[in-house]
């Protein structure tokens, strides 16, 4: 042992260093430095959270040297430790709350040993999350109460907290309040406590527990959405989507407001449903990870500020009309009991901030998940869903709107369309000569010309196939930029027309699906009222960009971002020619899934962004598109395929586009009559 | 009006003065020197409860004159409140809010117009409670929202809150949340809010609404007792007390802590009883005063350990046996909807702080009622009930004990008891010379001797009834020291023994009501068992009431109190004579009802207090009986009538004392066997 009555210590990878004395552990030494080393059992050698590894004969950059056996040997806790997990436990591995300093040393800290360690993402923005959930579980050794003592349960458990782990001003929750006593009994004084926000202990369970889990949840009109994620680790243990049950009291957001508002009960129907749905939701997830709904302690949520009021009992209606009132706009904690979820008894549920009108905390949590606030470039974040919401910004600022899409890139008000789910066509490619197509279904390897008619088993069109097949159909010169099947259409190749395009009088559909590849031996064909409601809902979208960018002032973005909670990707060439999206260097669009709920996965996992994005929310200046005239106008203006009046020249760069046939004066009439609705003549 | 730029205005009974600028109104005035007056509807000539007197040509003792009209004249707004409100103002009254100041004024606020009045209380020790729940309501006027600002309802209710009543840092619970938006539109802005601990909103209503109302709650074994009370003016609006269901599983608290160990459903079923209960008298309450449960906003409540654990869901085992562990001992506030209360939706659940083993926060009411603390004189409380909690103190400290007395003070364990009640009797003197009775039953004007037999209706025997008779017979030599009838015992009258003293082989008992006095045609007796029941429980006060005694050192007490939730007060005279307190003057010992119940509702009415409770129940110092082998010793000596080791001087100076009998030997051998139960030569 040196005669130096103090050794210097240096911990990687964080670079901290300093001088401790000899018998020092290194969990102990860890806390000294500031190093960031986890601990559940708070150094009883019982949970293996602060594992470090020893660098042996090496020296840092200070040329400090590293010897193992500066430390004292593994004593008999450790080695069974050891012995009941040699797999995660290499040979120059040690427990750091055992390994007492003896000398100079040189330790690395793994990343799972790390408390506030960072979890990678997939993102369009790459940006580790340091973990950091509001929920902590510790073992604490709880004094015996002695005959006399004053002191009740919970005093010396406080007293415990404050002096093993520095814990002070705590309430307790009445169910974990009930669990003490036997706890400690069965315990013997040794129990683990999870603590919520450094405020509020909820759970007390006998000796040494490992276990801590929340769930995060997208609340779409139509579809619900949520990552089971494990509190200790980041990891994503389960993810599961149901249909919003309120889309049987309707379909998009204002017709549940009409429902709320028209029926005596409709709020506490629609309030139902939304709890109900989540119940199930928890306790698919749960059991998809081997856990029950009562392991899950906390849960976060985001969604549009429709579903969030219905889902707190609020009155809905403010939102139905001018000047749209919300109840709050501030993010909430509740206990999720007082909800009626049934998830841990002392769960928290944390709503994320709403920004204004109609954009929801499922837009501050795509903020959060795509940050355009922290971008140079000016970029444009696309939520698909039956309400979309749009965000154009950069670290100058950003903008945010709401567009009234309706269900159909979710597959509903489409003749065959369906929620993604196995057997949904999901991708769509036509042959530009003959107009024949192929498919991929959900569920099944490969492309349908791939694969016998009869494996395929194909039983609707989910949003991204039925965005890929009207672009399709445009890009085939099948359907005109008008939205109409061009009856004048033939097959380059020679083949027969009404093979897949079927007239019926002045109307036609095209053969998506013929009846041997379906699952219900019946054919999937696109009608011309799905490519309307299509138009419809691209024209939202299209107008709520466009009204952004005017707002902005500019006229092209740099990136654009497209999210949406429904299954697939969307394919960015094919919502570029369909007229989504506007016109942008198509290297610089990105599909990322479901953002909003990787938003709430975010605030779940790390408090530190989930108070940022209250923050965030504020400051996103919100443009309300219901009331705004330039809004109404972009929309009729933006129901062509592709987009009329904005010329799109990366997508012509790209050849991309079919040949504008040159119309008459009198059919452009028609052409511009028609994109607000069918035209008479049409019926 | 005066050139001077500033008025001097002095405000009685305050005495507070200052200078004002003119046209501030009285209110402003009053807020700005201190001085405390009332409002809910912050100054909208509204609520009246700032209403003041106007002194006229007055001089007050700085030579001030006061004139009327050195305030501005009644408005249309103040005309037609005093139109509405003609009883409660009389010429000289102005409202606060309205009247503005314009030259020297002399104002008295009258006691019904401080917010702080002190309300005066009957007590063994008369002490003022200051008013100061821990709700308040106010009116405030929340701007409209326009489109386009980003403020929800709540967060412009916050900024209005802060605007006209400087409440800042508020949360607001999620059904007063639901409330506001439909409050809002109906009230215009206007609304009246319920304030819980200047920290959370728990009610908004539209526009100016009036009323706050909270319930005060002994819970003891074998009886429930309340107060609702009015919060704005202090006042008992209803009294209500019902037997608590729990007896059902056991008549003491072991028997009950037994049941919830035995049973795996026990707990459950004790704390459904006991919370079913609570509904019930906060339902009758609430009726009685002409209100329902929902506007009940605050529950404050005492009870024992055992009670307080099985109110709350908590395991009550660990109570059963040394150490005799409490969960908490802290006061504790939960939303009462968290127990199933059916109360206001936001309605807090107060529970006062508890001491140690068996003693709850009955006793802590008691101390806050009765005050022993702060008395000079040594004074000896007791709380006389199932479970009897005894306290000795004075300025230099207090002790604390309880005392399993059982169940036969409150007429359990007693052949004709019952719950005090309309035909219960309360009152019994014995002719010493015939032995006849007289009572008095509760719910009939007059003695049983001043009525017809037939107009009657006793029912049975309550608390004070049987402590009253079992005490007369002594005084009447029908009984002896020992507690057995005495076989010699003859009228001195010269009439016949065995019609009120009926033998049945070695067993007697007293006819105390006639088959024809009774409501059920039966006669009412006392029997050998009722006595010794009462000799039980008189024995076991006694002993705590001594084991505190020589704790402290003392021999005697300078004052008792008799305090105890069962119908009516206690006869202190009768209780001393049956030895169920110690030897005291007898001008000093009191009976005041149920302290507790007084307690929890100075604890409603006062946070001050109810933090002062808190303090106070840690500074008493807990003797547990349990397991000191004095209190047991006491216990077997004291079961004689009158108490046969202590002299009761001040009793034998009052000449109420029976000849004692020269026993044989032989004789008070078997009288010490008979004192621990019945000898086997009596069955």
């Amino acid at each position: 042992m040196s005669s130096n009555p103090a050794h210097r210590v240096v911990f990687q990878p964080s670079g901290r260093q300093g001088s401790v004395a000899p018998g020092t552990s290194l969990l102990a030494a860890a806390r000294q430095l500031g190093v960031d080393l986890d601990s559940i059992c708070g150094g009883r050698q019982t949970c293996g959270k602060c594992k470090v590894r020893v660098e042996a004969g090496t020296f840092d950059k200070y040329g400090i040297a590293s010897h193992p056996e500066h430390l004292t040997p593994a004593g008999p806790a450790e080695q069974a430790y050891v012995a009941r997990h040699r797999d995660g436990f290499p040979p120059d591995t040690r427990l750091g709350c055992a390994a007492c300093v003896q000398g100079d040393l040189l330790i690395t800290v793994p990343p799972e040993s790390q408390a506030h360690r960072q979890i990678i993402r997939k993102s369009a923005t790459e940006r580790p999350v340091a973990l950091d959930p509001a929920l902590r579980q510790v073992l604490v050794s709880v004094e015996p109460h002695r005959l006399g003592e004053r002191l009740g349960d919970w005093e010396r458990l406080q007293e415990a907290l404050r002096r093993e782990w520095g814990l002070e001003l705590l309430r307790i929750d009445l169910p974990a309040l009930r669990q003490l006593g036997p706890a400690l009994a069965q315990g013997k004084g040794q129990v683990t406590v999870v603590i919520w926000s450094e405020a509020e202990v909820i759970e007390v369970r006998p000796g040494f527990q490992e276990g801590l889990y929340g769930l995060a949840v997208d609340v779409g009109s139509t579809t619900i959405a949520g990552h089971l994620c494990d509190l200790a680790t980041g990891a994503i243990l389960a993810t599961e989507a149901l249909m919003n049950p309120q889309v049987t009291f309707g379909e998009d957001l204002m017709s549940r407001v009409s429902y709320a508002m028209l029926h005596d009960d409709g709020l506490t129907k629609l309030h139902q449903a939304i709890i109900g749905a989540l119940n199930k939701l928890a306790g698919a997830a749960a059991h998809a990870a081997g856990l029950r709904s009562r392991d899950i302690h906390e849960l976060v949520l985001v969604g549009n500020t429709v579903m969030h009021h219905i889902l707190l009992g609020l009155d809905p209606a403010p939102l139905g009309a001018a000047p749209f009132t919300l109840a709050t706009h501030a993010p909430m904690d509740l206990k999720a009991r007082d909800l009626g979820l049934k998830l841990h008894p002392g769960a928290n549920l944390h709503l994320l901030a709403l920004e204004a009108g109609h954009v929801g905390s499922d837009n501050v949590g795509v903020l959060i998940a795509e940050a355009p606030d922290l971008q140079d470039e000016l970029t444009l974040v696309i939520d698909v869903g039956t309400n979309a919401e749009v965000l154009l910004g950069n670290r100058e600022g950003v903008l945010s709107c709401s567009s009234p899409t309706g269900p159909a890139f979710e597959g509903a008000q489409i003749a065959h369309g369906q929620r993604a789910a196995p057997g949904a066509i999901e991708r769509v490619r036509i042959d530009r000569a003959s107009g024949e197509p192929r498919f991929r279904v959900i569920g099944r390897e490969g492309w349908s010309d791939e694969l016998e008619p009869g494996a395929i088993g194909a039983t609707g069109i989910c949003g991204s196939g039925i965005i890929e097949v009207v672009a399709e159909l445009v890009l085939a010169g099948i359907l005109r930029p008008d939205g109409r099947f061009d009856p004048e259409w033939q097959p380059r190749d020679g083949g027969e027309a009404t093979h897949r395009v079927r007239w019926q009088g002045p109307r036609a559909e095209y053969l998506l699906a013929t009846a041997e590849q379906t699952a219900t031996g019946r054919p999937i064909v696109v009608t011309q009222d799905d490519v309307r409601n299509i138009q419809l809902a691209k024209g939202a979208l299209y107008a709520g960009c466009k009204l952004l960018m005017r707002r902005r002032g500019v006229e092209r973005v740099d990136r654009i971002v497209l999210a949406g909670a429904f299954g697939s990707y969307i394919d960015p060439l094919r919502a570029m020619v369909l007229g989504l999206i506007p016109d942008c260097d198509l290297e610089k669009v990105v599909a990322v899934g479901n953002a909003a709920g990787d938003g709430a996965r975010i605030a779940l996992l790390s408090t530190v962004r989930r108070a940022e994005s209250a923050r965030a929310a504020r400051r996103v200046q919100y443009v309300e598109t219901a009331v705004d005239p330039h809004f109404q106008e972009e929309f009729v203006g933006a129901m062509h395929i592709p987009h009329m009046r904005d010329p799109f020249p990366h997508l012509a760069a790209l050849g991309m586009l079919p040949e504008p046939r040159a119309a008459a004066p009198r059919e452009r009439r028609r052409e511009r009559r028609a994109a607000v609705g069918p035209s008479t003549d049409e019926r």
